[in-house]
């Protein structure tokens, strides 16, 4: 298919790298060209509106602001050159995803949500889970293009913000894993356990998977940089799913201990390390 | 070896019929004896002196107040008949495995904390996870034992306490994926996707592990009865957790929101359910 | 001075009352505008613009919606007939501050923001605590109309959106009373002491205040409507808190608990209640 | 009347001065003698049974295993010079308040629990806020002792504990009040509000009352030192709470904060600083 990617982040890049390995012809936008620099096999537009246009466009922004700044206020679905559909992939807020839909809807741009699960290198591998929702039929167009970037799909329906809904549940599991693991070992290391010996027994046992083991890892050896998944952009996504929450009336509390220790992690200098220096915060609420 | 067996609930029971099957010899005590029918291959002993002997004594108790009342109160250290070693395997508080290591320490009788991981027909079939502390020499002698009960033994040095803390952080990491999963099935629900959608996905990629899958199915059929490790005991044990939190000045936030819901739990009837039942806390709070 | 009203809610009202009383010129407007039925001595104006006219304007609006809605998107501050000055004295967040004190600057319309703490009640009697920043010779100008509305009147510097953040700080620590009473009357019910009694000791000495006399006497005698401070009112300000606190890093551990149960006691149908009613989820949830 | 003061910390040293003032015949014992060093009109006795004697004993000990050790593990239920009455003012876990009324039951002695609010330059003023309950004769009995030490008497029934949970209830609010100001001044601080100034507002109007202008000075002034209300003897209060909540099926989100952000401050060496001191756990959090 002949395929428009706008945001070449880290997993936008792995992504249009997966396409064109399948064989698709890629087009490629980023607000700063240079994010594209060694990227083969693709065709650097100069415009946004060049990349939304022909089969589809996958838009994988950082957040609302970047995606609302570049579809909304950029007034890509009032241009001529219109994309056969609209893959959205970017993890934003559930509010937006409704607004986006309404949009599209009135444009007449075929819309579906399509955020992902995983992190740069497996959007390179082609092994995201895609968390799909939107009108059955425009995903069976989009399925060539889903197949390519993703291990998986996980249909959720007609209504595409509720992909969005699911993306920010599961990132709210994945921090709320690191918080019951930086919690655990503070609690081990007061009693003279090294956290990593607890966290080697337990991320190799009941929660021998693929989130336990990997922060689990990081946080055993006190690797916090680079950062996988920024510290700061998981508070993003803990605060989507807290105003997401509050719009249908659903208490988190979890959610509101990971917001506080998100914000001490910050305001320690933390930002932009990986998530898994949440556990730092309990380390130094110990004392130590 | 020849090894009395104190405590016959599903976990010591299944324990027994592991070290039958291994060919050692097992006398056991209950303090109601009809506990150990349909046991074979045991020898029901009338006191708990008399199963407090032998090459090595193992205890598996459901609380502290069992556990105090049957060694310290029932005076057994003190007793002319006393085990090679005591395998202290119940989850306790970590101020009375500290008790018993010193009052072991002044009977004489080597004291050896393992307390483990698994459900009762991990017990059975001698498959439990076993995190043992205490002098190395006389772990050795038990090695027997913990090879017949268990599929992997995990040091943890040798001061038996420690092996308790493991145990009771694990414990609690695990009422953090229950409460994590409630609070995200929650949210899902409140935009219209089923808890039993978004765990499904969530437990078979990110979240692929035996407490995820476990707990999550349970979740996502409403299935809470017969419970398998009940709310209530997930209640002791989070108490437990916070009062060794406490002693070593370990802030545990994830842990003082599973106390409230657990007792919210308790308080609405469900604290004889299993422990998956907390998801219903989440669910009843958003007004379902 | 001649000065205009816009929003007459119960508070707005209120103010408008005080100011006819001391002698002020009043033109009111509101969206609906039979909420100035009843109201003597004042000028019913057909436009917002009008209103935003005079020696000065006032608006009191019930949220950044309905504030942004007049001002920003109604394009007042391009109109020809411009106020003196603009006191805003709506509970808004402190983001929506920062861009008024910035849009005002740029159109050249001085402009102080004046929320304040007291119920319509205190309202209509002119005697308001007023917390006020802004440029201090523009707050002179303003001094009989704070007069009028206030008893007294506290300064908070020069820049107006420090008063809408203490405004923020004020009404959590309100929600936060409300709360601590709620778990402590559920506390004592639990051990055979009614709330009300409870309430009655701690409210009469050491919590001998205005809050906790008033919403301490609503627990107490289980009175929750009709409502002086809406509920639903009081999430929305818990809202503006958290937000506000996340944008400068501080952890707000006491706003994600009131964030939650005020979010539970909507969900359970208690949204158009007194914020007292908050307590009735303490009762919920320990399964009275 | 003719009684024993047992333990003579700040609250029981300014306890004995009133009585002696009011014209009763104090006996004064402690495990350190020498506290009682320039109590004027008491006499010193050597033993605790020499005090537990008389119209009546009081005991105003710091915990529950001081309480404990003396009246329990001493054996002063079975001297033969027990008091009329005992008047037990210390604050203990309702637990202990249950016990210790079964065991003078069955010992024959009238037992009232009188615990109090007020700090030691108050309980030396005579002026405490008193709350009792046992059986009503015998607090008539004690009503002279009552009326020495106390500005008012709150009467709470018949049934001992109940008063020890208002004590905890009281303390519970007492924390709660701290918190909520030193999280505000903290959000305040953030927006470049001094947290002096916001509590001058804030304690002054809405939150005028002794806990918050008290507490309030402290923080605003930064003076921790000395401590009127210890803060490690706040975090045992709120782990009283926490268990007698926890007892009665009642969740108490609030406490599991306070108890979160106690235990940080006293891993930050602040243990013994006053209670106010809680204040700088926010601001260290928010990185200050």
């Amino acid at each position: 298919m002949d395929v428009g990617v706008i945001g070449l982040g880290r997993m936008g890049r792995g992504m249009a790298q997966s396409l064109v390995r399948a064989g698709h012809r890629v087009r490629v936008w980023n607000r700063t060209p240079s994010a594209a620099d060694g990227l083969d096999g693709v065709t650097l537009v100069p415009t946004a509106a060049e990349a939304f246009a022909g089969d589809a466009a996958i838009t994988m922004l950082s957040d609302d602001a970047a995606l609302r700044s570049v579809i909304v206020e950029g007034g890509l679905l009032d241009s001529g050159t219109r994309p056969g559909l609209h893959l959205s992939m970017s993890t934003i807020s559930v509010a937006l995803a409704q607004e986006l839909a309404a949009i599209h809807g009135r444009a007449g741009v075929p819309y579906i949500a399509a955020p992902v699960f995983g992190r740069p290198d497996v959007a390179q591998n082609g092994a995201l889970n895609i968390v799909v929702a939107g009108d059955a039929a425009v995903i069976e167009v989009a399925r060539p293009l889903l197949d390519a970037m993703g291990a998986k799909t996980w249909p959720f329906g007609t209504e595409p913000h509720r992909a969005n809904a699911v993306k920010l549940a599961g990132n709210f599991m994945l921090v709320a894993a690191i918080e019951a693991m930086g919690e655990a070992a503070a609690f081990a290391e007061g009693h003279g356990v090294a956290g990593a010996d607890l966290l080697d027994l337990l991320t190799n046992t009941l929660f021998a998977s693929p989130v336990y083991k990997g922060y689990g890892a990081s946080i055993a050896a006190g690797r916090y940089e680079p950062p996988g998944f920024g510290l700061r952009l998981g508070l993003k996504d803990i605060g989507l799913a807290l105003s997401a929450s509050a719009e249908v009336g659903v208490p988190m509390p979890f959610a509101g201990v990971l917001r506080d220790n998100l914000l001490d992690a910050v305001s320690h200098g933390d930002g932009d390390k990986d998530l898994a220096a949440l556990a730092l915060v309990s380390a130094r609420r110990s004392g130590r």
